[in-house]
């Protein structure tokens, strides 16, 4: 029997003008340079990246984004897979080998050589695919990150600034997962559930490792955990747990240059209260702080290894495509031990 | 101005028996297990990811892939990108009515936010795409790698054996640049130029860096700066240099893991003689080796690292999407020094 | 050299005021019942359609749909077009025929054959491709036509109400072209040009053709003409000429089935001035009078067939594809004499 | 309890000598012309046109195309759609504080209105959605209609003759419902029953209908019933009723313009003995023939109209999408009484 941790009650909810406040309080408008479009990603410096690769000592590789399936229905419709084959129509051609070949003609090099090549298409922003979300992804009052206006994401253009092509050279840094679902001895979060700084600390603690600038902070709800429960609510349930609105400020204290969750970072509902802040860390995160969001990640996987290893810090590797114009990718982050 | 060695003339074929021959004598076939779908990529070990990572001493982080944009065409069509704007998560915006406003002006928490969400089409397995050849991509004679029927792919359930999904843990090992362009002296090898054995053994002496299984073999041949010249031909020239067919016996005997270039690899023309050979290197490594391709990397400003630090090995890391049932995925390999 | 009518000037603009009382003067809302979705091609009887193939005389079609092209981009994107043949790569297989057989065997039956298929993808809603716009196209103050609530739109369901869905039985009625540009004796109206009704009572009058409830109106500003110029804008300029605002009331009264344009029906800039009504056709007749819209027809050889027959009335037909959710649809709309 | 014919037995099968033949016997090569790319459209003329417009007098309408439906999967995957909602056309509305807002409630002209921008895509040439195909749909050794090389139909290019905008005129003519479920009296024939000669003469005689030169057939075989049934196996069922191979030479006698069915025209198992004649209808009507085809009409609401009526015969409106390089497009159809 799985156990579940419940979520908060809606009535618990910000204040919304004090989220409006943190989108001033928490601003990193303007503290790397006007023109900056990289945000929390300037704090992974070459040391950083060194450092990172220190970690792996035992060559273990974790994966940590889900299959991309056109089987796995979403949000803006299942992903998409053509194949461009040899094809025949309907039934595929039989193999060559099924047709007894003549002894001596045609030759033995002649035999039918295929390709297949994949059309993939996927609208990948919604609560299935793994992705990374990039400071443009989200606008408030008519600008972005940085102050760039709203209009510099087009139907046309795509974005024209703070575009995930900004981390074309991926992102390698050391990642910590703080595994609250662990700290809590339970199988899972409840959806709605919002993680606190409180229990950030206790984690932290109980891991025996100290979050630093520049880090990858992957939060585990256990949500891969309960997508996985037959007859389940797989990845599609609306409501999720993630991180409340109140880790905001203790996200931007510790200066976390990356954040992830297994949910979408947000807890749904978040208590935001319908003015915009529904979902208050895209939105603080994304627009003030210019921090970059990993959605939907598996980390069950890890949170084993972490476990086995009795370490949970570790090189992750995101390394985005470099999709011009587009405000996020779909990737497959990869943690090394 | 700039420098070009030419290519080789298409009457220095291979003998296709020859080539049929090796469909044999460089298989991999059974090597790691009746069921194996990894290829080559078993012979990269925790020892050799480890040892990768040493590798990182500098922090630096180049990419080599190319940009995907929807103003570049290719073979199949230009990738394409969709503007799903104003999208807001699962629930839409309350219609104007629902909400009665307040009588002044509103609070400034109420202010507008917008999501972008964007659809990503792409059919990769072109001439501009940076991207991922697993061993399902290539059939040759009914059968793909390990003797899978070519019927496990298919036009409904993509590929059923062998796919790209085989390598979701990434690929993480050392990575080797061939700069066989720099070791002419010139800009670029011309369209239809087959590097040898020969050049390879010879670039190997010239950077002082020897060949060890596992590896992760990057070919220069200048194709990135030649695309970028303007007025050229782009990425979309059909005729580009690359690895010549007699290199196919070198890589096997050195037990490369994964075998990239800044062109299809193969050499185009090939001289392959059209008897299904016309990419050697695509089909024996793929079918016959279970060699992974890494096709139409961007290698100038690695190479340009490489010479500025004296040193032509690195970590390499490439994260192919969890594509269910793909035989390839775009991605963006990222080098780290 | 060509012949260009200006446009008017941006200050000739409507009361904000007023056309907002056309949301309700001009109201269809509850006129065929509440729970209509048919709009205006309810006016379109039997009798109607009786009386439409009785105005076929001469049996020639002419299409009024300009060709969907992959190289003609647009708002949205370009067209998309990928095959899924026979394809072993790039270079296509040589055809049988270049292989010379052996004398007898394989038997002559034997031989190879191919399908192409094809995936078409498009966002037609732009200003290249001929298309059909349903009633639940666009939203006013959070509702579509019949006071439907705009939600009724969404991301996952598409149209749930007012679809291109309703259609289904395809719109074929008697169709009349008012050939404005022809009435002022100039190759095309130029940008921003708004058709008032006196120039169509004027148009009616020349042409000998009176309007009658449940026609479909065709307005043939000469857009085609000088979008076949060389080297000109083609159709992707944003300033078009159209049906000025004031045109709605007299739309209204004649009680027309279905309204079409060589553009996209509005003017650009339509003087609307901003608030919503940057398209007044479209925003009042979608939404208050439920009236169907061709956008982006090509009326050259329509206009030319109808000056050389010397009658301006013919049977239209436009047949949507019953796209399921869908607010519009890629139409070529066919006119029989 | 539904009653069904049963289909024959595969071992049924014909000569494919005989077929063979068939590719020289029954073609239309060169009849009109050697650059024609209209096959059987020539077939209708302007009279036609107009006798069919003469076959409307109770001015009724129906459909014969099925809806596409993204919930409806095929064998190249479900159809799609993606909504772009809140897009207003070309320019993006301001930002919000660009514009000072009034210090009061806004006026009721400023309230807010979106449009919904869909992007359609479907891979139409399979089991459920209703389509046309081109001449250029299938070659076969080496060759497509009228000796064209099969190489005009390209990956990068699409077909580049016979394609389906060489119907861009539409397809207005005489259709006639060829009832032979009703003929047999039974609610559909059989997965693989293959209708002959006889049974087209007897259903003319009952229906009391003659088949003319350029008339469009559409043949019933209740598979719509079928595929309607409460848990039925739906229109992705492989084994379809349909038009014997020997039905080929009857409508090449009768010079039938455009043929049609409720499956996919060929009955499967056709037996057509695999030797590149799985689909004879497909082959030798397309490529020899220059047959333009229609798969997968809904015939229900069709054969019910006609019975109501006592008349078979109907104007038939078949206008498919320019769609530039396509081998052809998805349709609705409609019948005009």
């Amino acid at each position: 029997m799985s156990t579940e941790r419940p979520g908060v009650t809606p009535e618990q909810r910000p204040d919304p003008a004090e989220i409006h406040g943190w989108m001033t309080s928490l601003s990193n408008w303007g503290r790397w340079g006007p023109d900056d479009e990289l945000g929390t990603l300037n704090l992974v410096s070459r040391q950083h990246i060194t450092a990172a690769a220190g970690l792996v000592q035992a060559g273990r590789a974790v994966p940590c984004g889900w299959p991309v399936d056109p089987g796995i229905p979403d949000v803006y419709g299942a992903p998409q897979r053509l194949m461009l084959l040899g094809g025949a129509g309907p039934p595929p051609e039989p193999p060559a080998r099924a047709t007894p070949e003549p002894p001596a003609s045609p030759p033995a090099a002649h035999r039918p050589h295929r390709s297949a090549v994949e059309y993939i298409g996927l609208a990948f922003h919604g609560m299935t695919v793994t992705h990374l979300d990039a400071p443009a992804h989200v606008s408030w009052d008519g600008a972005i990150y940085n102050g760039r206006p709203a209009s510099a994401v087009r139907f046309d253009t795509g974005a024209t600034a703070c575009a995930v092509t900004a981390a074309s050279r991926g992102i390698c840094t050391r990642g910590v997962l703080l595994d609250v679902a662990a700290l809590h001895g339970v199988d899972w979060l409840g959806p709605g559930y919002r993680v606190g700084p409180a229990e950030l600390e206790e984690c932290c603690r109980l891991q025996n490792v100290a979050v630093q600038p520049g880090d990858a902070l992957l939060l585990r709800t256990g949500t891969g955990r309960r997508a996985r429960q037959p007859g389940g609510p797989g990845l599609r349930d609306e409501h999720k747990p993630g991180w409340g609105f109140d880790c905001l400020p203790w996200l931007h204290a510790r200066d976390a240059a990356l954040v992830g969750c297994d949910s979408i970072n947000d807890a749904v509902p978040s208590g935001g209260g319908g003015h915009g802040f529904d979902l208050p860390v895209h939105l603080v995160g994304l627009v003030a702080m210019g921090l970059w969001l990993l959605d939907n990640c598996d980390l069950e996987e890890l949170a084993a290894t972490c476990a086995e290893l009795r370490r949970w810090e570790f090189m992750l590797s995101v390394l985005p495509l470099r999709l011009a114009g587009a405000t996020g990718s779909p990737v497959n982050p990869v943690a090394l031990f």
